[in-house]
């Protein structure tokens, strides 16, 4: 007997006939005699729909009053999906956050969980419930209600896997399983058996939306087995994301793709020790998020540093530099906007020279130019004109996967 | 500086706009150097739609989940007004029934109230905050969120009034306070200004849907001043329930009418110690509920009762009458269908005989046949035929209030 972790998202709960869908895959479980926790998230656009009224009061709403309104949207599914499994016979009880309790900060809006009780649940597991958790929600040490922010009820069901220490946290969506590109781009991606905590990790943040990053790092830390699963494939066998991968043999694990970006060259910063230090402390004081930074160095009396920005940041960031240049002793400021990032992603790639070289010549091949690479030690990504990036993405998997 | 406490029933708070209505409601009890708790309803329609979605899923939801299920329209409500609120200028804070707490036993969906922790609400009044309380929702001792059930909004607001000592409760509703008799029949009826608690619950009792009378008892038990007023006319003053009423004067206060109700006649029930018990006791075994009952007492070896059952309860009474008819030792069940009742309320009408006479006189005067006639300390009520009713309250309102 295994405990599992279920999570559903809005879409898969969206009306009475879905929650019927996801009954039958929580019965699946239990026939199988495992034990089953399920999380779930507000139906469909009930959070718009809730933010939308809010709107019309005000602008700036409270962070606290904002978590009351929105946190009802999850407590509406989870004693609708109570009733649905009664339906069927199923024994089953809702517990909001505050119920469990999920203990936060006080950070409204976007808390981090503190820590989690676990009697609650284990009780009504040990007398044959299934428990249903309302995702995306908990509770600071005052009572007061929070909520998780984005990605938050996928967090929820990973930390509640790890606090219990449940066999595996099944995180059903709308696809099935996580791909080497996105859908829109390739026609045929394929879909990963196996994907590491860290490739999931540079797998979320360059644009693959499939699973936020807090819930990965939380499995990473609790080593959580991760399965994305579709609700609505039968026999849906989805991806698994775990630590185990054989780093010996390399695996590219996909192509993914991050549009609007500029790169911005800072000429002729004096080569000292702290000259790029007080550069990008100046940035994070007026809240300009960096990605990618390449700096060049060499014998000279001077440096240059180039890096990324969201192209929204751009206008802000040329200013806050134009204003200081004297004060961070840069000669030029120089940028290039409609820039795209594409990378590749896969385990082992530090150590195998070949796959830049691959990665190059396909790009090569299709004429697109390269402005930036840079490499960690499971991905390379290389800076492209936005017109190029989806050429790119095709060429790339092209070269890694058929 | 006094403590009051106001109720906004779902009509009142059901848009935006009336959500400052409201707002300006509390705003004028801050200017007034007053603190304020607010108790409000879930929006317009917002419980009636939650329902509806429930029977999409199931006919028989469970009474737990149905109670997590519409909590969270109230819930909804405080978290708007605070917003509202803030808008405007004014500090304020939401609570639900949990976060108070207000503790409930475990009869899901009609629980009652056992007791409520003053400390957060006066902590967060003392830090000059309006405190916005979700009504008609509690918590059970292990947690499980609960609903009052009926006219459960106004019980909130009484029982925290009664709690928090408050100055009054003031019930905002879509009328300008209580009435001697149903606008829709009576196209002028007098206000009220001052109704003693017995008098409502009489009221509230025969169908002026003013206020529930669990709030009254709540009211009345704990000596809280309650007004009735207008939340949509301005200066409305409304009317005051309190036990303060001279009792030498014969105030006549209502006249009120209840629809649906059919006699029924045990007739030859055998004059015996514990008969009368034993019939009462079959019926309330089968969930019949019993209103006015007149038993005939007479030197004979049987006797006649006669009682009022609600319409829809009839056939179920005929029939578990009929089948009992040997054990309960009756001759005959005799029923009449159709009837309404129809009753003057006010203190005093004991102790001045020459009322029941005009109320006669005006039925009379109006060929109005009465069917049954009883009293209480404070109200006359009559059965009439149905298509009678309306004109038996029109000249009891004439002959009282003219």
């Amino acid at each position: 007997m295994g405990l599992i972790v279920q999570k559903f998202g809005g879409s898969s709960v969206a009306t009475t006939e879905k929650l019927k869908l996801v009954a039958e895959h929580i019965k699946k479980e239990l026939d199988l005699k495992n034990q089953v926790v399920v999380v779930v998230s507000a139906q469909g656009k009930t959070t718009d729909r809730l933010i939308a009224e809010e709107k019309e009061i005000t602008k700036n709403p409270s962070a606290r009053e904002h978590d009351v309104l929105v946190s009802t949207g999850e407590q509406i599914t989870i004693a609708k999906l109570s009733m649905t499994l009664a339906e069927i016979g199923i024994k089953a009880i809702s517990l909001t956050g505050w119920q469990i309790p999920i203990v936060t900060n006080s950070n409204y809006s976007n808390s981090r969980i503190r820590y989690i009780h676990n009697e609650t649940i284990t009780e009504y597991l040990r007398a044959g419930n299934v428990v249903i958790v309302a995702g995306f929600q908990g509770v600071d040490e005052n009572g007061n209600i929070t909520t998780l922010g984005r990605g938050g009820s996928d967090t929820t069901a990973v930390a509640l896997a790890a606090s219990l220490a449940a066999d595996r946290c099944d995180i059903y969506t709308d696809v099935d399983g996580v791909f080497s590109a996105d859908p829109r781009i390739i026609p045929e991606p394929k879909k990963m058996d196996t994907v590491s905590y860290d490739e999931m990790l540079e797998l979320s943040s360059m644009g693959a939306k499939v699973l936020h990053n807090r819930c990965v790092e939380i499995g990473k830390k609790y080593d959580v087995p991760i399965y994305v699963k579709s609700t609505f494939e039968k026999n849906s066998i989805g991806s698994l994301i775990t630590k185990d991968n054989n780093l010996e043999d390399l695996v590219i694990n996909g192509v993914t793709k991050d549009d609007y970006i500029s790169r911005i060259t800072v000429v002729g910063l004096e080569n000292k020790i702290g000259r790029t230090y007080s550069l990008f402390k100046l940035l994070s004081e007026h809240s300009i998020n960096v990605d990618v930074i390449v700096q060049s160095f060499g014998e000279h009396i001077t440096k240059d540093l180039a890096f990324t920005v969201k192209m929204n940041d751009l206008p802000k960031t040329l200013e806050v530099l134009e204003q200081n240049k004297e004060a961070i002793s840069a000669k030029e400021i120089l940028h290039c906007e409609n820039l795209s990032k594409v990378s590749i992603i896969g385990v082992g790639i530090a150590n195998k020279p070949g796959v830049a070289a691959d990665m190059f010549e396909a790009l090569y091949e299709n004429n697109i130019n390269m402005h930036m690479v840079t490499t960690s030690e499971i991905k390379i990504s290389v800076l492209v004109d936005a017109n190029k990036a989806d050429l790119a993405v095709k060429a790339l998997h092209e070269k890694f996967f058929k």
